[in-house]
């Protein structure tokens, strides 16, 4: 079967005008007007459908497919016409309809509005849905925007491995990977369990960054990037939180804070410009039905110059904020890690737009962050968004060895684990930063879904690991 | 800093010549001729290296850069001059040296002919190697063209997730994801462990393949593939198997085995292409000092027609081998599992190309695959190639609801387990078919590198995972 895809002739309508076409997709709607009738179908292939019309003199089967549920799979042979005085600007003459698959009569995604808590648990189903098919197909294009941006200036794609036997940063609780009989694992004499039994000679977890594993290949290539699946088994039931979720992680050599920045703010701008050139007909939905306004404001953040404050400016805008009588649940005060209201004021309110913070307190962040020469500040930088929060923390890494030490000790953590990590300040070490993109996030941000369970194909949350 | 790539100066020399610029990079050899001396630098954006002259009086800290270690990381200003008539096409004119990270004495990359044994031992340091930089590159270039040809083409990329509560086709033994502590679980009544108080409210492992959970939005999108991790807890230590490894699973709606065939056909001579075209300095060197032939054997797969041919067909080719002679440790007969001699003689000896072999014995291939109307073979499909055997293994799934209940059920297989995929087949099934790349299976025949250790950045195999 030599079959042309919906979204081809949408791209072409007039070149395709009076020529015979083989479509195939899902049912839509069927109306059945007695000698002729209208089938509305889609393949996916684009966000908007198809209308076939068929006479019943011409169609043999007419009767089959005017009784075809929503959801049924067609075969539609046909001829395009050029429809240029109705709204849509063609239909397909349906000279031949084969009915692949009936779709059985209790179809659940039948029902128009369904809420979004039921579709989740019609995961194998949702993406049928409008709503749904505009979030994946947004979450591809996107997905894709990223590697080409990266790939295009140079950078060299790192897979970094998923099992791991070291704790990247002390990010959070991890998942423990095994081969182990849980039931009844091998014990040591001292009744502990004997890990170095397990696959791997010893315990391992899931990973939860690629980033100083990125790190080494930065050291060869200069430029890398990281774009996988990362972990966390956090007991944290909310929205913007799941188990599983991808991060990009870019890592560059020869590179500071500032151009750390440029290049984060950089990609951020042309996967909003990829998405909203590639995807016109969806965002269009979203604006409509799920975030008004959502268009506009990625409009004017793809134009316009992202705002750049440190922390201790940060905290005297918040300060002054309430000063003036802006009530935080959480106080604010020089040193505190900042809370979800404290950036949402900062880029919502305040710069009205995405938002770097940079140069925190080092107390609050990881330890292979590079201390200013303030002694008391690291160069970080966190990208805050307006609606999300924070999307992106980045930071210039540590390259002076002896320093580097002597936060690993000071932080009581155990050296020995991070040979190879102190290895790169060894042999040629270099001023590197890289950050961390949450691509979950990101696509939240640029459909206005507000909930990550909605922009996950199967999400994995707290007690929720179906499909 | 404003840093050019040696890259972009090799791309234009002409451009560049007698002009200004900073270069930085890492050491590969320095020779101090006491007036002027020679530094040669790489900077991982190319496989070329640079080289710069340094005149004694030009440069103010001349022997402390003479003096530098092999691996030590330098900024360089100054003036591009070309050489039409030397080997190199430009020089480095320093006028500036800047010694960012001097490597120590120790640096474990000075030793010429490191064996790639030794360099496994060295994950953070390898890729500095001429050879590992030459495999990590082909592997994000080969990577992009996977995504670019899918992307050219329409489909949808889907991340399926990594966590699973489902052995999606009994394909091997699954690792265990859990928070319970193992050290002492919660327990039932009857003493078993209660696996319900694990994080996903059951026990979880990690995903072995994408498949099932990809034909869930083929079936909404048409087509669309996965490219990410997949694992294996088996205890095999060959030079083929990693416990962590990369995979991309097409799926297509509306498509029989032969379509089937034609996107993975036309998926590797399009990544093929990408590699040879993106990558000539590093196939050349693949060609020369790893697999002499290898450049030719891709140039002629990318060109040629694969071979296609049936499994009794093939053993009828394997069994007139034996008949003339030709020892295989593992008789043929019809009916037998291919094993990687008879792959090889098949795609090496016989056909002399990509050979796929299709409609094998329905009892050695998976539940879903699709009987054929012989009742005993299904609509299979794997492409050997020479030097590796299997790199694709596919099949058209099985869309008829009763014959893939029948199926389950002969089996034994849970078929609660498998009801959203049963939900295919009884909402608007329709004919589908994909096909799993085993990505670093890929990259070994792209590199003609014969241990699947060398084309991972951080390889894990029983008892390794380090890094």
């Amino acid at each position: 079967m030599q079959r042309t895809t919906i979204e081809k002739i949408y791209e072409d309508v007039e070149g395709f005008a009076g020529r015979p076409v083989t479509v195939a997709g899902w049912v839509r709607s069927v109306r059945d007007m007695k000698n002729f009738g209208f089938v509305t179908l889609n393949d996916g292939s684009c966000f908007k459908d198809l209308q076939a019309v068929m006479n019943r003199d011409a169609v043999e089967n007419y009767d089959e497919v005017a009784g075809v549920g929503v959801g049924s799979s067609l075969v539609i042979e046909g001829v395009v016409e050029a429809t240029p005085d109705r709204p849509q600007p063609f239909e397909l003459k349906a000279e031949r309809i084969v009915v692949e698959g009936p779709a059985a009569p209790d179809y659940p995604m039948q029902k128009k509005r369904a809420t979004r808590e039921f579709l989740r648990t019609q995961q194998h189903l949702r993406s049928r849905t409008n709503l749904f098919r505009a979030v994946f197909r947004v979450r591809s294009v996107a997905a894709f925007a990223i590697h080409q941006f990266f790939q295009e200036r140079g950078f060299v794609y790192v897979t970094t491995p998923i099992i791991t036997t070291s704790d990247a940063e002390g990010a959070g609780e991890m998942f423990r990977v095994t081969t182990l009989d849980v039931e009844n694992p091998p014990r040591l004499e001292d009744g502990s369990v004997d890990w170095a039994q397990d696959f791997f000679g010893h315990a391992a977890s899931l990973t939860v960054s690629g980033q100083l594993q990125a790190e080494n290949f930065a050291m060869s290539f200069g430029d890398v990037y990281t774009f996988g699946p990362t972990f966390r088994a956090e007991n944290s039931n909310t929205r913007r939180h799941a188990a599983e979720f991808w991060m990009v992680e870019p890592e560059m050599a020869f590179c500071d804070l500032d151009g750390d920045m440029d290049v984060a703010e950089a990609m951020l701008k042309v996967v909003i410009r990829q998405v909203m050139d590639r995807c016109p007909d969806e965002m269009e939905m979203f604006n409509k039905f799920v975030d008004k306004g959502l268009v506009e404001r990625l409009e004017h953040v793809a134009s316009s110059e992202f705002a750049r404050v440190t922390y201790t400016e940060a905290i005297e805008i918040l300060e002054k904020a309430q000063a003036d009588g802006h009530a935080f649940e959480y106080p604010v005060s020089w040193g505190i890690d900042l809370q979800t209201e404290h950036e949402r004021y900062l880029t919502e309110e305040h710069f009205k737009r995405p938002t770097f913070v940079t140069d925190y307190p080092a107390q609050i962040k990881a330890f292979y962050m590079r201390l200013n020469d303030d002694g008391r500040t690291v160069a970080a930088c966190d990208c805050l968004v307006p609606g999300i929060g924070e999307i992106i923390g980045g930071s210039q890494r540590e390259e002076r060895l002896e320093l580097l030490e002597e936060r690993i000790e000071a932080l009581g953590m155990d050296k020995e684990q991070y040979k190879y990590y102190l290895d790169l300040r060894r042999y040629g070490t270099c001023e590197h930063a890289g950050f961390g993109l949450g691509f979950e996030r990101l696509v939240m941000y640029l459909t206005g879904i507000d909930n990550i369970r909605d922009v996950l194909p199967h999400p994995r949350t707290v007690g929720n690991a179906e499909f």
